[in-house]
């Protein structure tokens, strides 16, 4: 196997310009480390990750001001009160603005963390350290972070640029194979947008993605976090459209995870099922060809993703919770679809019939 | 009496521009107006001003898209559980990310709506319509948003700038004369750090300014507005110790009002009494000089305000919440002292002993 190098990415952004570092041996980094130095340092992590890295993490650390708090997992715990919890461990513990966050987790601690981080005496830095293929492709770049309410999933939050992003794929070995798996359906859906090139590689080398073998999985993490990072510095606060293309998918994926309250489906599997409707959806408005679609199903099958909506949901609420979708406006849809594989197109044209029409196509047989 | 008309300041920030404008028959407006078409608007108040001013601003805006949520009263309220409650509405109103709050109210809706505003689906626009003397001369100004924590005040919040600041002074003829006299410390303060001849004016009008004559108190408040705005544009993150400076008195102020649940005092008598340990300790220190400290005290004690802690308190409490205070760090106080009136400077040698000697010239006899 060939020792990779990957050279790090920078993203500007408003408030600071950040690094995503591909590395190993995270705390033994120079830069990591100076980032910590006359800090006062409080690594956030939950139960799941813990287990397996806080406490080698917090003895590499011991020579720093550390202490940690482990969450329990789950995104129902990305929420107001476990900001409270946070802020009760920093204000009894002392913590001043002289604090610095580690979000060592997925996205449900790096979007928790990072708001702790942007409210915290009014602001605080943190840094990302993703342990999940999600977190590591997606949810660990681009600043936002968030909490969900019981009635809508990331309402409350902010965007906030990370001080730096660490990503060791090597923490990728504890990951659940279901969770690996879910989370391709995000890099599958940088190649739908962005990189025609980058879809025909995953299709190409899906064996040995899902084999997590090293160099693969090296460039799997690093070409989505490069396409992500042009994404997000183009259009860092949803100003010009430009993000709002990575809501590919999305809008049915939230409503249905906010219907099951996030039990049914992991998010990159509601991911999934979200661009198969959007395919359908893009070729009934006349964009794309049955080819394309074919291709995409094609390989969310053969990773294993739910392809069709097999649980018990009520067609007219599951529309009305698209609605609320945040990227709407005025209760007026707002549709990222496909011209062709690597070309999207926003349509905020799409009647409520083509939307049934596409989700009838999904829907449990 | 002179129809006064005072220009707008307008305040230079990070996210926008902005500006305060001093103003009767604010629905009337035409600038205000404009903010609100094609907005879904919420008006965030309390029970105390709702009942004063929500129904015919209501009646006023009904061409517009608007409702309204009324909180109970008090700082107690100024929490997370209530940004919950406002998210709530917002939901489950259909709010979109096009939405304006209006923070119709005192410090607390304004820094909660704030907030709020700052957090929902990432951010959208708010107005500040300050019905207090306090939030009119400081709490709407400089997009300080912020909410409680139980073990300490404004823990969690941002700085984010209002789309603007409406203010009408008539709306003054409903507070409470113990929040107006209280509000006073505040434009004291300015005056003491920015502005002797300010601090002058105070002193000479006093009795005008408590009968609330009208062109006394559009010049007091815009007076304090232009001093507030001056300093919060030079530093609107608090980044080079100019935002600091407005902390005068507040380190113990902030102390008195945790220990006693902000049941005791207004925050403006907390503030008064904290002025008082500020020019002690300025004298203390070897800045101030003796008669300055008397005219401060007897300004105090002729608007009726406290200059004496003489409540049940614990010295060493006291001092271990003050050094909770956020503008400190490592621990380390940073005190706002006085080298004359109008001349502030900022001193972070000031010893335990030091401190608790000023405290004690003002503990209870």
């Amino acid at each position: 196997m060939l020792s990779s190098v990957i050279q790090p990415i920078y993203i500007k952004s408003r408030s600071s310009n950040y690094g995503v570092h591909f590395l190993e041996k995270i705390a033994h980094q120079e830069l990591f480390r100076q980032h910590l130095a006359n800090k006062q340092i409080l690594i956030i992590s939950d139960e799941n990750v813990a287990k397996h890295y806080l406490q080698e993490l917090m003895e590499e650390l011991a020579d720093f001001d550390i202490d940690s708090l482990v969450l329990p997992a789950g995104e129902e715990h990305k929420s107001l009160g476990s900001v409270e919890q946070v802020t009760t461990k920093l204000i009894q513990s002392g913590y001043t603005k002289n604090t610095v966050l580690l979000a060592l987790g997925g996205g449900m601690v790096g979007d928790l963390t990072g708001l702790c981080a942007a409210l915290y005496q009014r602001g605080v830095d943190y840094i990302q350290l993703p342990t999940s293929l999600l977190a590591q492709i997606d949810s660990s770049l681009g600043g936002k972070t968030a909490v969900n309410h019981i009635l809508g999933k990331n309402m409350l939050g902010m965007v906030l640029a990370p001080r730096d992003v660490f990503i060791d794929i090597g923490m990728l070995a504890t990951l659940p194979d279901r969770e690996y798996r879910s989370a391709l359906s995000e890099a599958i859906k940088y190649g739908l947008l962005f990189d025609a090139s980058f879809f025909d590689w995953i299709e190409d080398n899906i064996e040995v993605i899902l084999e997590r073998e090293r160099s693969v999985v090296l460039e799997l993490v690093s070409r989505s976090c490069g396409l992500k990072a042009h994404c997000v510095q183009e259009d860092e606060f949803d100003q010009n459209n430009y993000r709002a293309l990575l809501n590919l998918g999305h809008t049915l994926a939230h409503a249905i995870e906010q219907l099951t309250e996030y039990k049914h489906w992991l998010h990159g599997e509601a991911v999934g099922i979200g661009l198969v409707f959007a395919v359908h959806l893009s070729s009934m408005q006349g964009y794309l060809s049955s080819d394309s679609i074919d291709r995409v199903l094609a390989l969310l099958k053969n990773i294993g993703l739910p392809t069709m909506i097999d649980i018990e949901l009520d067609l007219a609420e599951l529309i009305n919770s698209m609605r609320r979708d945040k990227k709407n406006s005025k209760g007026q849809f707002k549709f990222i679809l496909l011209q062709q594989i690597g070309e999207p197109i926003i349509d905020t044209k799409v009647s409520i019939d083509s939307i049934k029409s596409a989700i009838k196509v999904i829907w449990r047989k």
